[in-house]
């Protein structure tokens, strides 16, 4: 597979997994996490969560009630053959910035990561000067 | 190197990002990211950063006033032989969770990947019933 058709299928699995999200499908969730490799994900707001039955069980409870969202300005860069997909998320309104890992796995990319974490307004956390916006 | 060896090296290089974020060292910090593969970072509250320029030039702004920092839990798994370790950070007191992903390059793991996200009390964003929390 040429590097143009590996980003352009790691975009393919990124889009799956906001259908699979936004649709609240837990089974098409669930296919694409790997499973010859160890999972994680930070849900925002919450703490780092490690192996595949944690990754499942936390995804089961938040597709349950799935939130409305959309996502935007995916970028993928490929680093030691693995995956790394940034995006914006957009859930209820909220923005959230995301990184989605994926790994080649059984014919195609499948997630061993995912992050997403608010976007603040006006200013990061860490900005200097950010102490004087009130 | 051994598996065990591998990640005792990960997490010690871990380690050394945050005594360089710490102490305000952007020297320690820039020898602390890859050279040879593309880097990305999201700071807490920002957007995806891309790219080796853009990622280092929003350490130098962080690091030219740094936040008191620590860190707990540090936990490293081994993806593809790229390492990916997570951990608490304490930032001036409030709570991130944190992943840092390191690629092996010149005879040490570097950085290629860092996101840092709050950790919010008393529930996070996605989870059912988070609604009702007023």
């Amino acid at each position: 597979m040429s590097s143009d058709d590996e980003r352009a299928a790691a975009l393919r699995s990124n889009e799956a997994f906001y259908r699979a999200f936004g649709a609240g499908d837990y089974s098409a969730m669930e296919s694409l996490w790997a499973r010859a490799e160890t999972v994680l994900c930070i849900h925002p707001g919450g703490p780092p969560i490690h192996g595949r039955d944690a990754v499942m069980e936390s995804w089961r409870e938040i597709l349950s009630q799935p939130p409305p969202i959309e996502h935007r300005d995916a970028r993928v860069e490929i680093v030691r053959g693995v995956a790394f997909v940034t995006c914006v998320e957009s859930i209820s309104g909220r923005l959230l910035a995301a990184t989605n890992v994926f790994v080649w796995e059984s014919s195609r990319w499948r997630l061993t990561h995912h992050q997403a974490s608010p976007i603040a307004a006006p200013a990061p956390l860490h900005a200097p000067g950010s102490d004087t916006v009130h």
